[in-house]
């Protein structure tokens, strides 16, 4: 068996195949102030009483502070819930992002089944672990029963090999599998991302290949946890590797299709509007002008992707035409960024820090593109409109690239600065 | 003379008297994100070129970065004026708000007759400078000719004596005056503020007490400069002291009304909603419930506001009832308050430390209110809705009595702590 069926099975309690209806429990419920109160709306409607308030989480990241009335009165619902119901795993004040949130507050484990109304909850895969976004009614039954149903997915075998040069990063691996697969390559499968690439990467760069799974339609993206994030949930969690169910795919494990992905030479990726899968390699589209530049979301707004952007800034300044906008994924980031200078040289560089959260990536605020505007962003979807006006575009990449082109105006390519 | 008087007969090119119509140049005009749109449409209905570009400052504050794809538009237009006009003295990439940035950029000098699209413009009067808010329509005239006029105004002398004791702040000077004059008190007068709490007052408290000058419905509020301020305004323009006009008021000079305000066992002051004017002292009020605190605007989003508030939170965390928000008031003082460690304290603390700006001042994004909810603020205004929903409310103070109130949850005198 895979790692998503050794996952479903022990929770099922019979060995699953795919396809099959199983209703299974689930380990943590996860939601945001943009989909908690219509979960919270559904939720009263059938029960009193959530199934285990130590099992839920909220996180408040979509719209931080609140933008609108409308969102200070979707966050008071929230509050009157969590207070209601004794949610003790409350993000509220601005921690961050959800998905980068709940890895740090150690409410990840290998082996763990994860809904979230989030359909970016893929992202724990990253960390072994079976997780996958759903609407904000079935989050509420889950609320209700801390149980779900599922049909088991059938798996893709993405097996990724060769060396990430110091031009791209694991967004550009990920943009490519989608790019060769399609936004609609893999849906409601299992996308298992393996192979020496994968074995050598680090946490952050894990979470943003698992992060991007549900922009080729998949099911849930997973991976076997390597030592680094054996390390990372230990020290999250405070469990002792010996506690972790760390579940590995079997070397006669089927999948419906194997793929390989040879990164050796990759240039960096583009995903030009308006879909996710409409990739290119930079020389492809390079000199392309933009107006606004973004480093953030759950993606890659952490520190790794600060420290690249950080590399190519310090010391420079951006061009007049452009604004970029600097979103650290948690306040922990936040704080390391500071302490390690980054802030200060994305500031020197003419960079507008913001606070955690989403921001703009759904063009909610805090850097909305008006007609004729183009972005381009760490962020994970390019769809017509995501950012603003209709009329606007999105590009997304690395944050290498995505400093470069602040540097000029337009993309560029890391290698030339 | 007064102040006021002789700054705007050199202007005029002969002695003025209160009451009179004068038409005069202007030595700069300021306009932001929310105001230059609306007054771009105008001039271009009446001129081509604007009469000096160098006399221009646009700055963007509201909407930073923009919050809609309303504002994001409007900021475009902006955009469009400046290149087409060359206008040099553009500040569009968040370095603040325009009332912190205008002084810092040294664009400020004693003597000088400032305007600006916005209605807390007086604030330059803690420089010695005659400034003064008027409207998008108004400023466009002041593009296309260099000229305004006004009614020259009869002053009002405030003189302040006393010590300002460690849980006030110029702050509370101001709203203590506001309260006792009333929002209409000083409609169309001059503020002239003297006396030895003045005399000894930093450049940052000035600034306070100018910018809310048009509380009480003054035309300007201005104050003789000081050492302090000379040697800020030398700084900031790389200019001599030789060279500037520091015009101070004769011993003979006429005011409408002299007023004398003692603030020896001042306690900290609150505004209470829904008017400026509505004030009362802590220990009247103090124990109100409140849900969000804010730290920022152009009013007490100052360096020494913030180490005020520091002090306060060093060690301690915001009660879990309260969201804190912090806005530094301009990019530079955002750095200093990095490196000063201020940030570090306010994370620790719980809050959110946003992207200088305006931010939730005028409820336009980054911390609205919705029904019900109440927020003690370091803003200058608490009208009705000013903050969000028409039945939420401001409660408007010092710092220290908002961090203070952070820690605690309810409306909290800084000496209690």
């Amino acid at each position: 068996m895979n790692i998503t069926e050794k996952i479903l099975s022990k929770k099922a309690g019979h060995e699953v195949t795919p396809g099959e209806i199983i209703e299974i429990p689930v380990d943590l419920a996860m939601s945001h102030d943009g989909t908690s109160p219509p979960a919270i709306k559904t939720f009263e409607r059938i029960a009193e009483k959530v199934w285990d308030p130590e099992k839920i989480a909220i996180i408040f990241d979509h719209n931080v502070p609140a933008n609108t009335i409308g969102s200070a009165e979707f966050q008071k619902v929230c509050r009157d819930f969590i207070s209601k119901q004794n949610i003790t795993k409350n993000y509220i004040h601005g921690e961050g992002i959800c998905h980068q949130v709940v890895p740090e507050m150690g409410l990840v484990e290998p082996g763990k089944v994860i809904v979230g109304a989030d359909s970016h909850t893929c992202t724990y895969g990253a960390f072994g672990a079976f997780s996958t976004g759903m609407g904000a009614t079935d989050l509420a039954m889950v609320w209700a029963t801390g149980k779900t149903w599922f049909m088991v997915p059938s798996a893709i075998k993405m097996e990724v090999t060769g060396e990430i040069n110091q031009y791209i990063a694991p967004k550009d691996i990920i943009l490519n599998i989608i790019g060769e697969i399609g936004i609609a390559g893999a849906t409601y499968k299992t996308a298992e991302f393996c192979g020496e690439t994968i074995e050598n990467m680090g946490v952050e760069g894990r979470a943003t290949m698992c992060n991007m799974a549900i922009e080729m339609g998949a099911k849930n993206g997973i991976m076997e946890p390597n030592r680094e994030v054996i390390d990372y949930i230990c020290q999250r969690t405070g469990k002792r590797e010996s506690e972790l169910n760390i579940v590995k795919s079997d070397d006669d494990a089927v999948y419906e299709k194997e793929m390989h992905f040879d990164i050796n030479d990759l240039e960096p990726q583009i995903a030009c509007p308006n879909d996710v899968d409409n990739v290119k390699g930079i020389s492809k589209i390079e000199g392309t002008s933009i107006d606004q530049c973004l480093i953030g979301s759950c993606t890659n707004g952490r520190l790794s992707d600060l420290k690249d952007a950080a590399e190519i800034l310090e010391g420079n300044s951006i061009d007049d035409s452009i604004r970029l906008l600097i979103l650290p994924a948690s306040r922990e980031i936040y704080q390391q960024a500071i302490h390690l200078g980054y802030i200060d040289t994305f500031i020197n560089a003419g960079a507008i820090i913001c606070n955690p959260g989403c921001g703009p990536c759904l063009g909610g605020h805090m850097g909305v593109l008006s007609e004729g505007e183009s972005c381009i962003s760490t962020t994970n979807r390019n769809f017509k409109g995501r950012m603003g006006d209709p009329a606007s575009s999105v590009y997304l990449s690395n944050s290498k690239v995505v400093a470069a082109s602040a540097l000029t105006g337009v993309i560029t390519n890391p290698k030339d600065i």
